[in-house]
């Protein structure tokens, strides 16, 4: 949106988050740092949660110091309260894994979205347990490596994976309908790196073909969620949700497929908000600044 | 819609709803009916469930036959074919009685409806097991009957229900918030004929406080379904569900606002789709001819 | 949501909302003078507009003094930086005062929010150009005053509204489907107080009857629109809008309850987020810290 | 859905759609000849238009005759109630060409939900008249054909695409953000058969940058509309409308973001209906039938 015509250099622009216990003198203490810095914040968002007695704040701040020179100016701040904090150049693209089985409805939306520009993440490359999607990797161009896992071999196709996200510095592994569950080690080892989408249903449907119990059951509307994904929960935090709407003359197929475009939409979003740095865990909640 | 200016006696409109055992023939036979008596369709909706194997119809006619007239010779047919089936004057206003307890919301959003001409139901009464909407019914000119529910008296005060119902013929019970279960036998008493709201959460919540627990889940959505209550099943046929969005910042106050406003929308629309003879029974399902 | 049990008195409440031209440091300024006064802030948004280069900030804060003390320690903040600011009671309810003609949906919905403790206003009085909604005043208890707008007689009915809104010392005036155009004068007078609800559609219907052009044209969508009103616009600062689905068999009558439906929630959102400070202007644009 | 093991040929499923002026016995008359054919009745829809005057129907029915066998029996009825009408065989894809400019967020929909089946059209071929997409048309196996439109070069321009549909024997045309206006006699040769997508707004916009307008007029919704692009009105007749919320900080290009994935989702939609035969024009409006 911005135009530098001339030879003088943009001042940097970066995404500060943090989460503390709550209490006073916090805002106060960072934007001091930030204003004695020269910086301009052009956008920033906070939340006290009441209930989890946590501080959340995230700040888009112009500053023209190196990122590792800004850094060295909040950690004094960061440790008197007890931040846990990240500072991150705005914009730049998250080194990002993507995990699919056969359904690519998740692949195709979060591929074309990062071509157009429109998502932030730099995709280094694509697994899946089949090989039914390498060539919607390819026309893309992007790497897709098939990790089957056999019967018995989760410790080993868990251990590739490992070594992908290790091997290429991957900051976030998403689960584009990636029909298997994860090694509860494998989940502390990525905690809150790894979001996950599923469909959902007003009632909820325990076990196999859930879009059958649900025509079944009559529901007249279809759901996604995206959550993080954890060990300790049957479901991790909580994203972002949304609905679309079937009557009695939806056939199990149309389901299927409107819950397709619902999943395909919500996981976009929650990849997005997490690659901008908009979503903060507080306790078994998230905390979204759109 | 319709001015009819001169003498002439309009003519009387009909809604015929039926269900039945699919097969070849029976719209012919029944539009032959229509046709021979000299009706005019103004409205139709069918829809044959593949899974159930039931079809459905919901026609609107108008017809220059008294309704037992009209009645008398659809007869032969519904025999033919099974039928379960319904003739009514188009528009004729259900006779209705609203339990509550209470919170307000619903019943005071049913009551302006059906005042300002937007709801064909006829409310013959509000029963309340406490006394605080008595002046919110005073208000619109309906009766109220405190019919309190005392630690084992749950069989006397049903007693009581199932006389008014009796007494005032009632044709429709809605549970506008009432905080009681209904016992079985009153469930087969009046099958198909009580319709309930509550709160719906992605995902469902077991247990007391369910919006506490939504709030410390961080759902994103809170949402409503109207359904109609029977004795099996833990929760009877969904009629209508929708939802709200909320997000981290909304307090469980807020949520239990949003979610008032949601179950007041969604049980209108159950209410009106019902009382105008749109919901069919099909199984576990609804058929919802909008 | 919160008991005080004992004999401390609760730590007063306040809303601090500010406008001014963005630039650095004001944040800073604004939470050291909170900090000093031992305030601990609960909630805290801010915004600033590149497009419009203003900056707002809407902040709640506990803070140890009366309304008064605090207004004069920002005083000089707010001088220093050219802001427009307020600072209020959380939560203390606004003299409002509501128009209205003959359609009573927006009316029925505002007066029950209100009661029900879920709309932080003082309805002081209801005025209306007819008589008909006076009933419906009586039953919530709210004085009606009968202002009839008669040919030629605008200039002497606006007098009356005027001479109503410094008798009561009213904050906001709410056009609940009151069908007068304000004169350009009365705008101004009441610059950034007025809240009128109108019907939207896609597209948009000059000239008489709107929701009949709107069925004849087949529209898939019923919305409404809140806005603040203004002289010099069309139509002022757009606070919140939404829709509602119709389809080809809805009828023009569906259309205008589905139309009321979405009015009424509409114009409460409005209202209730207008009452809390959550609206600001920026131009011909509104902040909504929702 | 079904599987038909053995050797007996499925009984083949057809389509009928029609209109024609509204009176007593059409339903009788045609379901008459479908009974009389072995015919069973799977799925239909009527709606007559009170404001119009015209019937619509819509049927899907298995019936052990070849189409044209059914077409003739068909004749008679036809012929005595004045109607328009077409017989296709259920599921057969719509023979379609897609016209593009710049922009592959709503091509890149299309392709995706053709390949995977949710979509029952063949798209014979992309036209852009500019070459950007061409490299998406070839990902997807589809012939891209490049046909710039000159100053003045229109009508040759023009002469090329009705070749390419005559050649093809196109049954629909999608304009998935065709950037050029096409010409009266264009829109009269393949009337009813082509589908646009444009974005809306509440209020509409006239002039340059709708979006940067939207953005500064503060809307709180992005909405598409999908229509029949018409040489007599400036818009054609409505086929499938939606929106999303953004709010005061959403900037242009989030608009311009959430606007794409509006105009995707509902253009998928409103060729989807199309193609299954679901939307019959009534005037300057459409009956969908869902």
């Amino acid at each position: 949106m911005r135009t530098d015509e001339g030879a003088a250099p943009a001042t940097p622009s970066y995404v500060l988050v943090l989460t503390c216990p709550d209490g006073p003198g916090i805002v106060h203490a960072v934007s001091g740092v930030l204003a004695g810095a020269g910086g301009n914040i052009t956008e920033s968002q906070q939340y006290g949660d009441p209930g989890t007695g946590r501080f959340h704040l995230r700040v888009q701040v112009e500053v023209p110091l190196a990122r590792d020179e800004l850094a060295a100016l909040l950690a004094p701040v960061a440790e008197r309260f007890g931040m846990e904090w990240s500072l991150d150049v705005l914009g730049r693209p998250l080194r990002t894994l993507v995990l699919v089985s056969r359904a690519g409805h998740c692949l195709n939306d979060l591929l074309f979205r990062q071509r157009s520009g429109r998502l932030p993440v730099d995709v280094v490359g694509v697994v899946g347990n089949h090989r039914d999607l390498e060539p919607m990797a390819a026309a893309a161009g992007v790497p897709f490596t098939h990790v089957p896992v056999e019967a018995g071999g989760k410790e080993a196709a868990e251990a590739r994976l490992l070594a992908m996200v290790g091997e290429h510095d991957v900051e976030l592994v998403v689960l584009a309908r990636y029909m298997q569950v994860l090694s509860d080690d494998l989940c502390r080892a990525l905690h809150g790196r790894v979001i996950n989408i599923h469909h959902s249903f007003l009632p909820s449907f325990k076990g196999a073909r859930p879009y059958a119990q649900a025509h079944g059951r009559g529901v007249k509307l279809i759901g996604a969620t995206a959550h993080y994904v954890t060990a300790d929960l049957d479901e991790g935090p909580i994203i972002e949700q949304d609905v679309h709407r079937v009557d009695h003359a939806s056939t199990e197929a149309d389901m299927v497929g409107i819950g397709q475009d619902v999943e395909a939409q919500v996981l976009a979003r929650a990849v997005r908000w997490h690659a901008e740095h908009r979503v903060l865990l507080d306790g078994h909640r998230t905390v979204v600044f759109r």
